[in-house]
């Protein structure tokens, strides 16, 4: 547990130095124990630039706190719903610039954003050439998570080729098998965010 | 003071690595004591990249330096004007590009800017839920701020539900119960900005 | 080889900080020894933000590992076409967000970008006056480069004038006599396509 | 000159990290003697992001190395012309993207670049109000330095109230009493570039 909550600490700072956690947004996990299900979760309201191991928090299956002190993020049933339909060993919630603008609006008529066609699409888990058609469902926002996540996890399992989804107007989710797979995707997602968002800038067609 | 010297000297420099405080630009204080009222604030013309709290002196609630070397900035009554009209406890004005940018002209009738429907919102005081419309105020620049600083403070007590306001051409000023909560409401707003001045540069609608 | 492999681990982690090669995108090499060739190259998967020494393999012409552990990239047998038809020293293969829009489609008939009459372009080997006029070719991607890497090793003995080279939706491929001269030309091109990115997206012609 | 040398270092790095010194691009000197006059400054082909002291020389009034070793920047020339028409002690050109864009071709009929009524431009040396119009030369590129400084040298006489310059599609040239004041004159205009930059990309006029 000490040893995820440093590594946990350590992902948030990085993520707040690229811009992707400013404020107190964004929120992280990892799986402490599979069974019974305990989570390490960033605690409510922190400066992730200044994020410490003391700041996680391990909590159980229904969201109360088992270990350290803090109120765990107002989307920790978000992240048990994501652990339990996708088997993930990690968690990560971005706010960044680009997935804000890209989650601003569905793109595409199923209610999500299409990426298709980009050697970086390698980088998510299980996909083997850039010949991909990624597709993120985006969700509408809330302010209430436990009534949401059992309709997010519905979703989840419904299409288990997603690797991730956007909340509108607020960010990114995504995972992984443990915490460095679940970083990488996230980079890989953030990188083609901000590839597809420069290019609706631009005066040429997407 | 030696204490709240440090960590505004720390916000500065923080401030000056995102860019937010580039040449001389952007000043920052905080409440040294409530009664009588003295403030630490930044002195005038220093590099916010090597601030280092002899860097900060401690005004009076007349502007008067009371500790410390340097002459205040010559915003130093607008600080002082926002502390007594919100008994904030820290003011910080960033100048920013995107500030600067969305600051050249108000884009809505009031005569400010308005962010309405982000999460990140919920990262400013009192904000519950992303179903929220802020409006900041623009004000107008000017060399004379001692002449500007009672019509904003007016403005201010006539506008209790304001996080912030922008300067034409100049920035952002925010403030918070303590250091901390101001430098989270200015990575909100940067935030923010940034979002909706990046959308402006797009094909698809705001 | 030990001195080398620091080397380019160092050259890895600056193009991470960079955004230049996040996730595990991104691959690095140089001549270990000329004859028999040797390369260093970059483990396939690796995160280049954290990249070590021991993540650096040797691999003879052949692709094959003759020190160290760890899969080299899919990419060697490129750096090794780059290495024969060039005399460099240095491979490096960048996958920056400019490049991989730039990358998107030719926009010259010769398809390739061509970027002319810039300062920066005397950065570039033998280049000796901004009235320069450089073509970059941008060839397909593909998932099997054992295949492609021929082909493109024809067009690089085909175009000697050529300083890198772009793969569709993919990102840059450029080199050097030796690993500084390949990081000088890597700064040089990316600061290139940011200006050619950045200017498509304004209101005046390119 | 020790210690000229090692502030030289620290700005040459300070502005690679920016990207505005990106490959071998950029150079920076300051005044050594009054009398007779040397320059410090950097040398030519060197990375600014390892830039060290021993790699900047001082030369005379005619550009010869009186000591240190290494080739002075080929346009030493022009860092000559501009410390004898301004008495300036320090001189910085940086190559960054937005002046390299803004640089592309003059925006007003005189030649230049016009920046108006923005508080940033209150860094510059002498300005003490937002309500100014800086106006900013555009020159042409060449790769014979010689010959073209006598007639920039010429232009800034004819211009004292000029606080900087650009050459067409390679960046800017400005200069300060002394290195620090050179400094915050780079972090503004390059500030002000960015806005000029950014705004023209928007669907909103100048």
């Amino acid at each position: 547990m000490q040893d995820l909550a440093s590594q946990l600490a350590e992902v948030g700072r990085l993520c707040y130095a690229r811009g992707w956690a400013l404020g107190t947004s964004g929120n992280f996990s990892a799986v402490a124990s599979k069974n019974p299900l305990t989570l390490a979760i960033t605690t409510s309201g922190v400066d992730k630039g200044l994020l410490e191991p003391n700041q996680i928090v391990e909590i159980d299956e229904r969201g109360r706190v088992v270990r350290g002190t803090g109120t765990p993020s107002a989307e920790a049933t978000l992240h048990l719903a994501i652990v339990r339909s996708r088997g993930a060993g990690a968690v990560l919630h971005t706010h960044s610039i680009w997935s804000t603008i890209l989650a601003d609006a569905a793109s595409d008529p199923a209610g999500g954003l299409t990426i298709e066609g980009y050697e970086m699409l390698k980088g998510l888990d299980g996909v083997r050439t850039h010949e991909h058609r990624e597709w993120l469902p985006i969700v509408e926002n809330t302010q209430d998570w436990s009534a949401a996540a059992p309709r997010i996890e519905a979703k989840l399992r419904e299409h288990p080729e997603v690797h991730g989804f956007l909340i509108q107007r607020h960010g990114l989710y995504t995972w992984g098998r443990d915490l460095s797979e679940a970083k990488r995707q996230v980079e890989i997602l953030e990188f083609l965010f901000e590839v597809m968002g420069r290019k609706r800038g631009m005066a040429w067609p997407l």
